[in-house]
């Protein structure tokens, strides 16, 4: 009997499949450590990956392995899960099925039973119809998108570096970085900061403290999820960085030397940047539209599925959806608005585990509430800005809470590991954290799975 | 002015270029540290790599930018060294220029030219004619062909885990390792013990212990350049771990599905593996031959161009090869059987540095004398075998020498990043240590250059 008919244990159990090893879907499959089911993660990666940070890859700071976690190891010790690699396609409500392809052995496609299912699929930056922009902007959300933007970056100075023309040269040290939320602000004061520090004594000819960062947002203001007060802090900390702030400024184009960017009177200006990078247009993964279709419903603007207040489908109590890709519907039809953040995504995936142990028991879970603990966005090395209920806090304090929040948030993360390692010999080569499968072959299509 | 003509300073200086930033080109850049020259590294990579622990990215044990270093940044501080990335394709030696092409800002092709020249190009794997083989067994010695071989040999454990023909299943957990060199070695007894150990729990329908590892040699023995009862004594270690060495075994075909092997007596076994590994066939650098062409001369079986005592080409005393890619000849023309390893390599390095600062000084340099200091190959986490003037360790105390010898010269190796770290702040992003560009499109066709 395969892996994907029947169960590990051969025994009549309620079989849960959880589809994306993101935030909300491992927090998922923990939550139902002791319960009298049988987990299959799926996943098209074999690693989750700490999302917050990948901008951190891209600039060459971090190492992949250092935000990336196979997923089988966070898993081995739980008994009742095992892990699938493959990417699911669809889903058969009536039939209670999962449609996957791509299966690492080269079978498929085929099919995935569930009595119940949890799709946390998560989101991804779309370029707003122009899916040709993506040759010239990769996008900052995926490991493999970062791994290229790296390349790209490092590849410019080099390129700078043999330029014998002024303004060639200049294109080459321009950077573009498209939307001004917390990836794209962290991103464009990180390569500020490299050019104007890191890089500073390795090359000849150029000066790299010389290099233009663009910090493109369409909307108001950048961090718009912060506080008006934090938004204006954030862009005098990017300013003194060497960033150049441009909200209310749309990217129209993006091409190989240039990227058109146009102001808020209409203009629009040609700037030569052989670099761009982007993060902006989050939608929801094209599963959760799979999602909607299946259950007859409408996705959102955004691409995203409606739930109700227990974040299952309408019709469909045992069909859950968690996180980015989903739009949590009250009552009364409205949708609550709900940061597209980890600490959302982390909390939905407790919740679904505690509601499928409650109907399990015979029970109706209560509603999911959401316990916001404050918003945190750092601009360069010692600079931040956070929004800690209601309390506004900005500069080094904040960068200083940041990195705090962050240094706690990796050691969760990596505590499997840390339990793996303890009690090993001091030859540190035993974790295998760089057990990573990379596929740069097709960079960015889902995020988290 | 370009930075590919003329001087850095804009004076009339002694120009050196050298061509490869592996072990033999950077100790001859760093050896020039405060001579009146100006030195020209050039790389088609922007990073040197710490070659004996290459296995270890490809087994996952490591990240890349553990045993990689920008070359920017290790001589950052040496100001009569710039930095040049792009792929060399051949040299005029008359007109005394180095021929470029692919660099960074798309120009070229072009020239570079040199008042004396540094070839360490290093050398290859190469597939005896079978370059079709590449796409089934990738090599084992550039970063991009062990990241490849890392997602293969988990890929194949993840299939195996899909598989329910028990015969399929097997395919995908065989593993078979080509060519009985210290890389091959200690490739296969990693993988071995990947399976039995680090790999166990991790999977719930495959026991992944059951791995079968192939270790193909067509010598007479295994680690052919230590003594052979150190060769016995580590293919009983291999044994031991799981390992299967198959000496005077030859690789006559590698398909998607099979490798086939033929045994001593000429019988071919078509053995069912879906993962091969290369790590066979050294070769120079293709850079020998176009230096061999250059300098109207011949290289040996191994691709080789032949040097004279003072490590020069015959007839051109400011030309320098270095390295795995040279056959050093002595005097009477008989070639000295210089190993291919990192301290022959850091060697000559060094001594080409000295022989052109006595030049400069109207000198005539002394011929090149390698010191031994031993030979060491590590299998499997707490065995190796040692070799070292004369004195044949193995078992734990190698292994404990080994790992000694590797992190003394890993920190030799990372002390410029160390210095770089020291006095910064504890936020531990500032050393940029994974600035490496990682080309995965068209891997291993150079090993340092």
């Amino acid at each position: 009997m395969g892996i994907l008919e029947g169960n590990i244990t051969g025994m009549e159990i309620h079989r849960v499949v959880v589809v994306g090893g993101g935030f909300a879907g491992l927090q998922a499959v923990r939550g139902l450590r002791d319960a009298p089911v049988e987990v299959t993660l799926v996943d098209r990666q074999n690693y989750t990956l700490f999302q917050p940070l990948v901008y951190q890859v891209a600039t060459g700071a971090l190492s992949p392995a250092e935000i990336a976690m196979p997923l089988r190891r966070i898993v081995r010790r739980q008994r009742n899960v095992r892990v699938v690699l493959g990417e699911v396609t669809g889903f058969d409500l009536e039939r209670k099925e999962v449609l996957l392809q791509d299966l690492p052995n080269g079978d498929g496609p085929t099919s995935l039973g569930y009595d119940t299912l949890v799709v946390a699929a998560g989101s991804r930056y779309s370029y707003f119809g122009h899916e040709d922009w993506a040759a010239y902007a990769p996008e900052l959300k995926s490991l493999a998108g970062a791994l290229d933007i790296r390349n790209r970056i490092l590849g410019a100075f080099e390129a700078a570096e043999l330029e014998d023309d002024r303004d060639r040269r200049q294109s080459w040290l321009t950077f573009v970085v498209v939307g001004g939320g917390p990836t794209g602000v962290e991103m464009a004061g990180q390569i500020a900061e490299v050019a104007r520090d890191a890089l500073r004594d390795d090359f000849r000819e150029i000066d790299t403290t010389t290099a233009r960062v663009l910090l493109v947002e369409a909307g108001d203001r950048i961090l718009a999820t912060f506080p008006p007060s934090l938004s204006r802090k954030a862009t005098r900390a990017l300013e003194e960085l060497g960033v150049t702030p441009l909200a209310r400024h749309t990217v129209v184009d993006v091409a190989e030397e240039s990227v058109a960017i146009q102001d808020p009177n209409g203009e629009v200006e040609h700037v030569p940047a052989r670099t761009a990078i982007w993060a902006a247009g989050v939608n929801a993964s094209p599963l959760a539209s799979e999602l909607a279709a299946a259950a007859g419903v409408e996705v959102d603007r955004a691409g995203r599925v409606p739930v109700g207040p227990d974040l299952t489908l309408a019709g469909h109590p045992d069909v859950h959806a968690l996180g980015d890709m989903v739009s949590v519907q009250a009552p009364d039809g409205t949708a609550a608005l709900l940061p597209g953040v980890a600490p959302v995504a982390m909390q939905q995936g407790r919740y679904a585990a505690r509601a499928i142990r409650t109907r399990l028991d015979g029970g109706v879970p209560t509603a999911f509430h959401y316990v916001d603990k404050g918003n945190l966005a750092t601009i360069g090395r010692s600079k931040a800005v956070a929004d800690v209920k209601g309390l506004h806090v900005a500069g080094f304090p904040a960068w200083a809470l940041w990195l705090l929040v962050h240094i706690v948030y990796l050691i969760g993360f990596q505590n499997r590991l840390l339990e793996v390692l303890r009690g090993e010999t001091t030859y540190a080569t035993r974790g295998r954290g760089a057990r990573l499968i990379v596929d740069r072959a097709e960079p960015g299509v889902f995020s988290r799975i």
